[in-house]
């Protein structure tokens, strides 16, 4: 049992604290919720899979990434860098099980061997919602409803859910004229609009072979135009949006999104979260082709990610919590001296009997003042001291913790009160 | 993009289908919601590590079983065998920023490479609490408290939680006369009286050098005898079991309860479940010196494992939720035909803002009756069909899908009705 002389973790994995921690499970929950409502179902596979499930899904570059390695039994063994991969596998492996429409939810971690920087982990909590089955607008339609309902009841200001898709950027691209050869390279230029300045941009393209002329064309005439006019599917999608009342500053159709991966086939969405920016806080799209490209049955299917890093970020910046998160416990009793442990854990007892949720400080030879430190530092809203006096008028002395007030009361009294 | 011919799991590894999750996910809200209702926290650790932070914590058979690898700096790492040694490292790395007491709960993926079999997996959602810094009975009193409403709460029948400790071994050994060098192994072969019969277990006593005499007396007499009267800090935690109104029943000082690992240093305990016979669903003891062994500061600690799968298996094999989980949708939409989609997807929207939760199924052409199977499958309690004639009349039938019984009623009644 040797002790190592320093401990520390790997670069981009993180501990995670108690004070952290709850605001990672309060969005976890609000999440859930929400998923759930719209129907969403969970699901969950494995950390370790064979190595030839998950590679050579996204390319080279993605394979790169990926934690891989020899297990005991010299199998080829690979940690999930995403969580649609493993659900090809169990769409493919459970045909009898699953019927579709199948729309779930997975939350899960996630690795990639990436290069360490700040906001960027190897280790991640992957959340997904998707809807496996259905190439109509509806399920699109409602990836983005529950976007905004999450969003919404997670109270993120200024949110704004871009949205684009496959089919409009092809039609835009041939109405430019731009030869078919070079839309991949265009688009992946394209795609940097809104983080570069458009001299930048314009300087790729001219790199990348258009001349000056064309390219300040392109920047200039790309914005104008109208994914709606060149995607009838997408009027189809903001009528959907329109019936289910999500309000039209909420989203906008914007030329400009391309996003990275090239496996979209139709509707593709990302939002913004401006003033502060803090960048993109979901991505997704329609993808009718990945499933069986990934080892899965040829279906159709549209979802998203939320990233929850992102929005805890926010969440904590903006301070949006405030006294939004219940606190797990009412009260903490504390242990006066040695000789009442006896009538302060019987009072614990008959608290929580009446519904209330108490913590018992559980070191009685503790001075009095570092039980109310402990108190404050877990956010426990009052503290009941009973001393000598107390136990013999079979009271309580209730402290609340933030306005400081104190009163002697009777156990019933003190349940009362915490219950309200 | 290579499409793999055959995709499977490695053994030991398992998805969890929606069904299986969602009874998986109540039991761990329940799990989370008693353990912070008794202030504890949670906590997260990364789910790789550098190999020296894990290895060579538990003897040399652990570290055979710890997943190992090179990443790709050529850093040696390993995936967690428990969730001990996380929280030791953790408890070392923040010294400032965690004070005790500190009580904390941990649901995380662990791997162990052990032999795959019925039961036993290499991949399992270890679920711990521990208190950390507390060596008086308070705080193994709540641990065992904390037991006993977990099961209390998910109405798991007919357990036992069995109680010993380390000092009462030691010292029901030396009242037996037994040498100090046999104390290991008669403790190994002791643990094992209530899974053996006498006679198994007397052989093995007799192979390890005993004489047939003394292993039948070791035996006979070891039953009859009395923790509580050989360590009696076992009688202090039996009046702060009492204290805690923890029913007599639900607990039972045996001395035949060993336990494993020899790293518990003072109470031990064991939940068993019997009628029928489920072998045993917690443990766990207090282990003072473990954590500065494993890398941490030198505090005393008391908790324990609860093991999800295995009540997980309760649950469904007595069928204990019967109609204890909140269906997750209260409503199914169907789609009538095509031209009917505006008005069913306003629909969803209205029932939605009077709080009921309403899936809307996606594939407006698909046969009512297959509309109705899927709301049966994911035992969605009301369907509402909504044909040309219910649109005329701005009315929906809401159908119950246990009874049958269908009616016409406007938004606001089925609204009504649903919200009951």
């Amino acid at each position: 049992m040797g002790k190592p002389t320093e401990l520390q973790n790997l670069k981009g994995f993180r501990d995670f604290l108690p004070p952290e921690m709850k605001i990672r499970r309060y969005v976890q929950s609000i999440f859930e919720d929400v998923f759930s409502s719209f129907g969403f179902e969970p699901l969950e596979t494995p950390s370790i899979e064979y190595a030839e499930t998950l590679m050579g899904k996204y390319g080279e570059e993605a394979d790169k990434l990926i934690y891989q390695f020899q297990d005991y039994g010299k199998r080829g063994v690979a940690l999930p860098y995403d969580l649609t991969v493993p659900t090809a596998k169990v769409l493919a492996m459970y045909q009898n099980e699953i019927q579709l429409p199948f729309k779930r939810y997975q939350m899960q971690r996630i690795w990639r061997a990436e290069k360490p920087q700040k906001g960027r982990y190897r280790e991640v909590l992957q959340c997904d919602i998707d809807t496996f089955g259905i190439s109509n607008m509806l399920a699109d339609a409602e990836i983005i409803a529950v976007i905004y309902t999450t969003l919404t009841r997670l109270d993120i200001p200024n949110f704004k859910i871009r949205i684009n898709s496959r089919p409009a950027l092809l039609k835009m691209l041939s109405k430019l004229e731009i030869a078919k050869d070079k839309w991949p390279t265009t688009l992946q230029i394209l795609d940097k609009i809104d983080r570069k300045t458009a001299r930048e941009v314009k300087e790729e393209l001219e790199d990348s072979g258009f001349s000056e002329k064309e390219s300040k064309e392109i920047i200039e005439e790309w914005k104008g135009l109208s994914p709606k006019k060149n995607d009838p599917e997408l009027v189809t999608l903001e009528r959907h949006l329109n019936d289910l009342e999500i309000p039209s500053e909420a989203y906008q159709f914007d030329p400009t999104l391309v996003r990275g991966l090239d496996y979209y086939t139709g509707t593709i969405f990302e939002t913004m979260v401006t003033e502060p920016d803090f960048g993109s806080v979901t991505g997704g799209g329609r993808y009718d082709n990945l499933v069986e490209q990934l080892g899965g049955p040829d279906i159709p299917a549209v979802g998203t990610t939320l990233g929850l890093d992102r929005i805890c970020e926010i969440i904590k910046k903006l301070n949006l919590l405030k006294d939004k998160i219940e606190p797990n416990v009412q009260i903490l009793l504390t242990v006066f001296e040695s000789d009442l442990i006896r009538k302060t854990v019987q009072t614990a007892k008959t608290l929580r009997n009446s519904g209330i949720k108490v913590e018992l400080y559980l070191r009685p030879e503790t001075d009095l003042r570092e039980q109310l430190a402990y108190a404050s530092r877990k956010d426990i809203p009052y503290v009941a001291i009973i001393g000598p006096e107390e136990a013999k008028k079979e009271k309580i002395t209730l402290k609340n913790m933030k306005s400081g007030e104190q009163a002697l009361l009777t156990l019933q009294e003190a349940a009362e009160k915490l219950a309200k």
